[in-house]
């Protein structure tokens, strides 16, 4: 294998590759990162087959995945050729004496990355931490998830191959299996954290998670930046002009179905929560929603531990006061499916804005989501009571004025609390694209003025450095 | 008074205040920043007669302070209204359904800023933490400096009246007494890091000083950022073509001597550390800088606590194996002034590289510097050697193909280590302008990618939210 698995040896080589990969032109970095897109299509196949038997989810939606992560990889490395994330500023005549005052970006050093379980491609090891790391100059040390140790190997073997071939010095590419050490991944994550050849943090997860690699980050004699994704409710706003017509109803609770059902509800964007009007029509929407989401057939989960933590909220959530459960509805409709090993069932809960505390503000990872009955002349405040939020939605019908006007008191809340702001769409599937912002206010994230999706995530490793007259020839 | 003086109110009014005043236009604020400077300039004898009994600095470097302060106001205020502040990335038709992704930059609330000692203008309570927070749409919590309890009291009145005058909600400004916990300022800087309402801080000061806050910022329920800077030992390399002839030793002699007793050396950008070749010619250029430094007559510091804590380096620098210092170099030229109450005698120790360590690497507040004896071929280990820093300098001759090679091989070592590299100048003098990072890898600061000087500083206290498909006419 051409990576170094013990913590020490992966971490030493990143620190001696640093330099000489980070010195690296930008057009051999894009290079690199084709070359891994390469690679990855070229095992695509095989990726794929390994992917499903350790994640359950479907082929389709895992080569789907590997387009959208190898396209990743080529869209950073374009990026950075073109000079697309360099902060470049430049103050001509500016310093004492008249010097030329201008910016160059570099990289920080090795970064450690942690691979999630849920987009075992997109966010895993060959993910927007790694290919954004890589593309800024920094040498990756990334851990396998615990959940995959077959896939995580095989993708990292992939990879190191790509690497090695793209002429990278030995410890650009490190990897690390999660079980390396005896059976307490956590414990290999921290030290990971804590190495001192490790200068920053890539990290999409639970809140639980992200916390600890943070108080690690923070305690070490030189504290590092940590880039943790943790996750959020995602609160949708549904206005009354958007539910007034039966067609709008039937539009809006299908997507929100698929939204929260979609890949068993296993993203970090999924809407949590949605608001509707506590009016006839918005108590339709909300009937039309639960009824759809409790019609959907129980979905296998990525581990048999979150099936079961999606079964024990489901409890908790339909025996709170004021809950009328969808497994209600689902009996009804004749629906009631269960649940059993690895499946999770698709679950709505609907409350009223008095009993939306506690259970329901948390994140909830699975197919399920609180459909929250209220005054739309309260969603300024309701959105106000919330935490930080990777998304925050609007439904509206453009056309209202009334709707416009709500939306106008609307927005600054929703503006304060998330990372990004969605009208008439579903907070899920997040464009990879310069423009995407997929960060937020704590505790969505721990850095909200960083994104772990689009081109800008390539700044989170790099820092720019002022120069002073420094005659340009000289710079390399 | 127009602010609040205990933590709990400033904190609360400063809560209050950040949603309406995070919603004021860029044109409000840049009127706001322009009206804090023509107070200022109104005020300006009474300021400068008030510094100046509380810091010992001239009436010229103080009245020239408040110039370099007013004009770093309007410029970040004219910066916020053309725009510039803004991350304004745009992804057209990007999203899931065609829609159009761009970013807009949103406060991140109210600022904890930490007044500094040594510019108690362009860093203190009117200095470029609170001029940035303010361009960004936040409140700022500013704590007064212990030394300068009168100054920073008025200077806050000033300010404040300046605010409310521009219509700004109350608690746009708040303003906290160092004194005002009974003599534990400490005390009081940790709780206002804690506070609940506090969303990011500001800090120019010492290293110990700047992770205690890191500390407790990172110890909160909700950890925040905290953008200190704290300061470096900003070596110069000096290139032997620079050296070569009596005009270029005695230029950069006189060059190094005034930038290292400038502000009686109590300027984060002095250079600590000045490496000369060890050939002749570089061992005149540091017999020259040494004997113009301990030709300087003493110069009054801060604080008597300072000029103690001069002295005591001083001793301790002097008593150091390998050393040769000024004294000895002084009292040959019959200039032994010695030193007495809250003066500090410039002073400089000439070592050979093998003896660089311990005391010698660390930064040393005061008229002081170190000159390092070394073959130059060692500089860019040398420079691999340093702990992160603000600045790096090199001084070379540029018609100089030698100095130019070395120059090749050394600035990359420098780029890896600091935030700024300077070309033939003295890191003094820090241009408040566009392109200037004032910032650097730890311990120089706590965030590399920030600049605490110039107007990305501003960039610190917004964070960027996607807008997806909203209508842009209800952004307000």
């Amino acid at each position: 294998m051409a990576y170094h698995t013990t913590l020490d040896r992966a971490a030493a080589a990143a620190a001696a590759a640093a330099g000489p990969y980070g010195a690296w032109s930008a057009e051999r970095r894009r290079d690199l990162l084709h070359a891994c897109a390469d690679a990855l299509e070229a095992a695509r196949a095989e990726l794929v087959e390994l992917a499903r038997a350790e994640t359950a989810l479907t082929p389709e939606r895992l080569d789907g995945e590997v387009a959208r992560t190898t396209g990743q990889l080529r869209l950073y490395g374009d990026h950075v050729a073109a000079g697309r994330h360099l902060s470049a500023r430049t103050s001509k005549g500016a310093a004492p004496g008249g010097a030329d005052v201008w910016t160059v970006d570099v990289p920080l050093g090795p970064v450690a990355v942690f691979a999630a379980s849920n987009f075992p491609f997109a966010f895993g090891v060959p993910g927007g931490d790694t290919a954004s790391a890589l593309a800024a100059g920094c040498p990756v040390v990334v851990k396998g998830h615990p959940a995959q140790p077959l896939l995580s190997r095989r993708i990292a073997e992939v990879l190191a191959g790509a690497v090695a071939e793209a002429g990278a010095p030995e410890g650009t590419f490190g990897f690390l299996d999660a079980e390396s050490t005896e059976g307490d991944p956590n414990k290999l994550s921290i030290e990971l954290v804590r190495h001192p050849a490790i200068k920053a943090v890539g990290f999409t997860g639970s809140f639980r998670g992200g916390r600890a690699l943070m108080d690690a980050a923070a305690a070490r004699p030189e504290p590092i930046p940590v880039y943790a994704e943790m996750g959020s409710v995602n609160p949708v706003f549904v206005l009354p002009g958007a539910v007034a017509d039966e067609a709008g109803r039937e539009k809006w609770a299908s997507a929100l179905a698929a939204a929260v059902t979609g890949s068993a509800g296993q993203l970090c964007t999924k809407p949590g929560v949605v608001f509707v009007p506590d009016t006839e029509d918005g108590e339709a929407l909300g009937a039309a929603a639960v009824a759809r989401i409790a019609d959907t057939a129980p979905i296998p989960m990525l581990t048999a531990g979150m099936a079961a933590a999606h079964r024990s909220w489901q409890e908790r959530a339909a025996g709170t006061a004021g809950a009328e459960s969808a497994a209600e509805v689902g009996q009804g409709a004749g629906q009631s499916d269960g649940q059993s090993g690895g499946q999770g069932k698709p679950f709505a809960v609907q409350i009223s804005a008095k009993d939306f505390e506690g259970d329901y503000r948390e994140e909830h990872f699975g197919p399920a989501t609180v459909i929250v009955r209220a005054d739309p002349a309260e969603y300024p405040a309701l959105a106000g009571s919330l935490e930080g939020q990777l998304t925050a939605t609007v439904i509206a019908d453009d056309g209202s004025e009334q709707d416009r006007s709500a939306a106008r008191s609307l927005l600054p809340s929703l503006l304060a609390r998330a990372g990004r702001v969605v009208w008439n769409g579903v907070p899920t599937g997040v464009a990879v694209v310069e423009a995407m912002q997929h960060g937020g206010p704590w505790p969505a994230t721990s850095a909200a003025w960083s994104t772990s999706v689009g081109t800008e995530a390539i700044r989170r490793f790099v820092r720019p450095v002022a120069m002073q007259g420094v005659p340009a020839d000289l710079l390399g």
